[in-house]
């Protein structure tokens, strides 16, 4: 995956490491090159301090036996954010923190893999922070984000492009792919525009009308 | 995971193999036990055949350079099932197959865990399956199927339980779950009943109106 690939914005980036597959060294470090604004959930902390890398903040509801405080020296200086409400997952904590700190953009790894209503739920709960926080979801085969109504950008003739409908979404225009969708409406469960790929070097046109379209770029 | 977690009907047992990342071999030994039918989906081929497993059915659209051809003597008999059709995925070709053939009921493996756009096509697509084929998808943190209108199953308490809507869930119900829910609605993105647990031993309940719910077992 190439680092034009990730979100890079002229403010400061950020990334969270969230609880779920450890991803290569390779994207991470890709993405520790820009030294980011960093925060962990929970008790990845223990991976990510075996991993050397040093975090700004840590944060989650720390049940399960887990000491937040053991960390505040080894990682020196620490923010630890205790966030107990139980109706959002940590991962909608982070968000919300990023967003008040006036971060426009963020990079989220270890966010898929392990448990499936996990994965699921944190990469279709990107939709609710539309216009709020630009984000995208990478793992070692996949990168994920939220389309806005027009996205345009170039690719290379047979990038895997997989299209997401969360919920339904209506009036959907491609140009440059290789199933081309003209109007078309996609339905979660039921009709999604998933495998898909790039007709020939050159733009990608995606425009839509209602609802909320992931992009994936994923990779064997 | 116990046993009784899984797909066991009177009637023959069938098991998809499909090309994500491979489970533990636990999982795949207790599925295996039942001496299931057994379908591979495409280049998951080799791995399985890799870890001796005999297989009925090798089926896929066989791009990207792989000869099934080469197995036929090694897993003899085997039936080669090509199946070119773009407008849907391997596993639904699957699952078409088995309907055909009369299965009621398939545990699923290797689903999930690599390609996110697989991963999310995979369990969501289950839906458009109601009343034609029970559909269990496992991995090593999850089990997942669809619920039918009304859902009783018994549990021992601390369970987690999660509630996933493929689009909108109306009318659900529960009883016997930590955080319960009373004519509630779920939408996928923006209210999901992730991570909710069962509150005592016994009977837990999970009754809806319209749409589509998942049901997940997940463990870390």
């Amino acid at each position: 995956m190439s680092s034009h690939h990730i979100v890079r914005d002229d403010q400061e980036s950020a990334l969270i490491i969230a609880n779920g597959a450890t991803c290569s060294q390779e994207l991470l470090g890709q993405l520790l090159e820009w030294s980011p604004y960093i925060i962990v959930l929970d008790n990845a902390m223990q991976r990510v301090t075996e991993l050397g890398i040093k975090v700004d903040v840590l944060l989650g509801d720390f049940d399960d036996d887990f000491n937040p405080e053991k960390y505040k020296d080894m990682q020196y200086p620490l923010e630890i954010v205790h966030t107990p409400d139980q109706d959002k997952t940590d991962l909608e904590k982070a968000f919300d923190y990023l967003i008040e700190k006036g971060f426009p953009a963020v990079n989220v790894v270890w966010a898929t893999g392990k448990r499936a209503d996990h994965t699921i739920t944190n990469i279709t709960n990107i939709v609710r922070y539309r216009n709020k926080l630009k984000i995208v979801i990478l793992d070692d085969h996949s990168k994920v984000f939220l389309l806005r109504e027009k996205f345009e950008k170039w690719y290379t003739a047979g990038t895997p492009i997989s299209l997401i409908p969360i919920g339904k979404v209506t009036g959907i225009h491609t140009k440059n792919l290789k199933y081309p969708l003209a109007d078309e409406e996609l339905t979660i469960g039921y009709r999604t525009g998933s495998s898909n790929k790039v007709l020939q070097d050159g733009i990608v046109s995606i425009e839509h009308k209602e609802g909320d379209l992931l992009l994936m770029e994923c990779f064997d």
